[in-house]
C-alpha cells in the first residue's frame, strides 16, 4: 500500500507516476492465441473437442458440448430460493434501468429540403463468455445479457469452460433470456463465437470477461465481430471525510482488492488520522476474510491512500479515471459534479460500490485501466446499431450536387464526381 | 464481376459464399507494427524522426515536426474560393446533423427511492489519422474532426505522413476546428497519440483511416486509447429497377469502385435487360475514367450484378450487411423499412451515395466488412462517455442490501458481502 500526501513536494509527479503504472498481463500469450484461432477457423468443432481433452481434461462431442434445457433447469432449481429472488429482483432492476437507454429513431426533412435522420436496429445474435471455476458469477451473466435481451437481440449465445456449472449461473442464464449455452472456454470458446463451429453458429458480437487468452483472443476477431471493452483488473477510488465508519470504508476498499492481486483500491480523505483508522480496519477485516489472500495481495501492491484536501479529489480522480468512485461525504454531488473520467460513481454513505455490482440497475461492466476517459460501461448501445438515412428528391439534390462535385474533384475522385454530375446533366 | 441469377438452383449457397470471402489485407504486417509501437513507446520523438528518415526519406526535428499555424494559413488560402465554400457548407452541414444526436443525462428516482441514472460527458483529446499522397482528403478531415468538436473534445491533434500539404486538406482542418497537425504517419503516428512522443502529448481516442499498419496499430493500441472501427475497402450495393437510367447507376457502382482495388460494387436488379445495359455503360465509362485502373479491378474483382426480384433484396442486403446501399426505385421504404444491417441508406433515384460522401451532413465513416451486422458509423457517441450515477439514503440502501449480500455470498466475495452487511449491522 502506498502513502500519498498532499503537501509532499514531490506530490505531483509521485501520484501521476502512480495513476500511470500499468497493470498489464503478459503478451506471450498472444501467439498461443493466434495457434487456437486458426485451429478453430480450419476445424471447427474438432478442434473444439481436442482442446477440451487437451486443456480441460474432458471428452466432449457433438451433443454434449450443448448445455441441454434439462441440465439447465435442473440446475436452476438446484438454486436456493433466496439466491433466485436475488437473482429476479437483480434481473428485474437491471431491466428497467437499461430500458431507459433505448435511443430514440430521427427521421427529419433540413432547410435545403434533404431528409435526413437514422435508425437503430439490435444485433441478430450475441456470445456471452462466462469464465468458470472460482469466477462463474450469476452477475456476469445478468449485466451482460439482460442488456442484449431489452435490445431486441434474437440469440444470446453463453460459452463457459466445461466443469461444473454453478446453479446460480444455470438460474441467471435462465433468468436472463440466455438461448443456448455451450461448454467452451479460452480462446476456442471465442474463436467458435466469432467464426462458427460445429453447431456453434457464429454470432454478430462478443461480451463478456475472461482470463488474458480470453482478452488476447477478442483483440485478434474485432472487426470479423463486435467485441466489448478489454476487461483490466477492478478499481475502486473512495473519497471520504473523517465523519465516516473507518469499518464501512475499509469493507469497501477490500470489496474491489478480494477479485484479483492485481485490483486497485485508493481511499482518499483529508483526515489523516481517519486513514489511519481505516488502514488498522484493513488490517483486521482481511484477517477474517475467505479471500483475503487475493485481497491483500492486492492491497499490498496496488492499494493507495492519499491525504488531500477534498476539493482536490475530483482532479485525483479524473486523474485516476477509476472504474468506480464513492463519494462518502455530505452533499457529494459538490464534488462529483466536477468528476469527468469515472465508470460510475457511488453517492453518499449508505451507496457501498457492491450494490451497483448486483443490484441497483445500472451496469456493472466498466471500463478499466484508465479507458473511462474515453469508454463507458456496457448498456444498450452495445446491442444497438445506427443505420444512416439520406434521401433527396431533384431540388434537394441540386442543392448539394455542387459542392459533392467540387470536393470530389479536389479529392481526385472523378467516379464520385459524375454521379452528381450526371444527374445534373441528364436530368 | 459475378453474375448471380435468382433462379439459379444454387443461387443461395453461392451467393452466400460470395458474401462471406475475405477482402483482407495480409497479417505480416502485424510484427512491424509491434517493433515500431515498442520503438515509439521507448524513444519517443527519437523512434519518430527516425521513422521519418527511413521511411518517408524527410529531416525533421522538434519544431519541423508540427504543422505551424502559419503553414496552416497559408495552406488553407491557397485552396480555391470554389473549394474552400464546399468545405465550409459541408462542415456547416455535418455540425447540424451531428448536433442532433447529442444524447441526454438522466437522473431519476425509482420505486425503491434509489436514485440513478448517467452523464454524458466529452473526451479531452483525440486523433485523427489522415493518409498522405493521393488519399489525403478534406472529407475525411471535416467528417473525423467535427463531430469530436460538436461533442467539445478539447484538443484535436490531426497526424498525417511528412510531405506534401494538400490546400483543400488544411482548410478543412481549420474548418473543422483541428488543434494541432503534425507530420507523422504510419504506425509511428498512431503510436505517438497513443503513448506520447516529444511534443506530441497522448489523445484519449484515435480515429480515421489508414494502410494495413495504420490499422494493425490501432488494433494493438486499443485499450490504452479508444479507436473507432477497422476500417476495410468501400463497398456499395445498388438496388434498381429498369426505369433507371443505366449510366447514373453505372456511375453510382464506379463510385465506389475507383475507391481501392478491393473495393466491392453490386447491383441488385429484376430487369435483366436494365443489368446488361449498366454493365456497358460501366464498360463505357470507366474508359475514360482517370481512376479507370482501380476502378476496373474492382468491378472485375469485386464487382456482382444479382437478378432478383426487388422484393428479395432487402433480404440480400441484410446477408451483405453493406457500408452503402442505394434503393433508386419508387416508393423506396417499402423495400429499405426491411433493411436490418446495413451502414448508411440512400433512398431515391436522386440521391446518389457520393452526396453522402461530403455533404448531406450524415456521417461517411461507415461499417465495412459486414460490420454493419454489431456496429454504426461515426457519430458524436464516439467521442462522449457516459458515467452512471447511483445513490441510496439509508431506507433505499435497506431495499437493496439484502439481495445483494444474497449474491456475493452465492459467488463467493464475502467482501463485497461485506460492504454491505457491516452497514446493516452497525447503522
Amino acid at each position: 500500500m502506498r502513502r500519498f500526501h498532499h503537501n509532499d513536494p514531490s506530490f505531483e509527479t509521485d501520484f501521476a507516476a502512480f495513476v500511470e503504472e500499468r497493470r498489464d498481463t503478459p503478451e506471450e500469450v498472444d501467439a498461443i492465441v493466434r495457434d487456437v484461432l486458426s485451429a478453430v477457423r480450419a476445424e471447427g468443432l474438432e478442434a473444439l473437442l481436442r482442446f477440451a481433452r487437451e486443456f480441460d481434461r474432458v471428452e466432449l462431442d457433438e451433443d454434449s458440448i450443448r448445455v441441454s434445457a434439462e441440465e439447465i433447469a435442473a440446475g436452476a432449481a438446484a438454486c436456493s430460493q433466496e439466491v433466485r429472488d436475488a437473482i429476479a429482483f437483480a434481473a428485474g432492476r437491471i431491466r428497467s434501468y437499461h430500458e431507459r437507454q433505448r435511443p430514440a429513431d430521427l427521421r427529419f426533412t433540413d432547410e435545403a429540403g434533404v431528409e435526413l435522420g437514422w435508425r437503430w436496429t439490435p444485433l441478430e445474435a450475441v456470445g456471452i463468455y462466462v469464465p468458470g471455476g472460482r469466477a462463474a458469477y450469476p452477475s456476469t451473466v445478468l449485466m451482460n445479457a439482460v442488456p442484449a435481451a431489452v435490445a431486441g437481440v434474437e440469440r444470446i449465445a453463453m460459452v463457459t469452460p466445461p466443469g461444473r456449472l454453478q446453479p446460480a449461473v444455470l438460474a441467471a442464464a435462465q433468468a436472463a433470456g440466455v438461448t443456448e449455452i455451450w461448454r467452451v472456454g479460452g480462446a476456442q470458446a471465442v474463436a467458435a463465437l466469432a467464426y462458427g463451429a460445429g453447431p456453434i453458429r457464429p454470432v454478430d458480437k462478443v461480451v463478456g470477461p475472461g482470463n488474458a487468452f480470453v482478452t488476447a483472443a477478442k483483440r485478434r476477431v474485432y472487426g470479423v465481430v463486435g467485441i466489448d471493452a478489454l476487461a483490466g483488473p477492478s478499481e475502486i477510488v473512495v473519497v471520504a471525510d473523517g465523519a465516516n465508519n473507518p469499518d464501512w470504508i475499509a469493507a469497501d476498499l477490500l470489496s474491489q482488492a478480494e477479485h484479483d492481486p492485481a485490483a486497485q483500491s485508493i481511499l482518499i480523505t483529508d483526515d489523516e488520522a481517519f486513514a489511519a483508522r481505516v488502514e488498522a480496519a484493513v488490517e483486521t477485516q482481511l484477517s477474517a476474510l475467505a479471500t483475503g489472500e487475493d485481497a491483500a495481495a492486492s492491497w499490498r501492491d496496488h492499494g493507495a491512500v492519499v491525504i488531500a484536501p477534498l476539493e482536490e479529489s475530483p482532479r485525483l480522480v479524473n486523474l485516476i479515471a477509476p472504474e468506480h468512485v464513492e463519494f462518502a461525504v455530505e452533499a457529494p454531488e459538490r464534488l462529483s459534479d466536477r468528476v469527468r473520467h469515472a465508470g460510475a460513481i457511488f453517492l453518499g454513505r449508505h451507496t457501498p460500490e457492491a450494490i451497483g455490482d448486483y443490484v441497483a440497475g445500472s451496469n456493472h461492466v466498466l471500463p478499466t485501466s484508465r479507458a473511462a476517459r474515453f469508454s463507458s460501461g456496457l448498456s444498450l448501445y452495445d446491442f444497438l446499431k445506427r443505420t444512416s438515412i439520406v434521401k433527396c428528391d431533384e431540388a434537394a439534390f441540386a442543392a448539394l450536387a455542387p459542392s459533392t462535385i467540387a470536393l470530389a474533384e479536389a479529392e481526385g475522385l472523378p467516379a464520385h464526381a459524375r454521379s452528381a454530375a450526371i444527374r445534373l446533366e441528364q436530368s
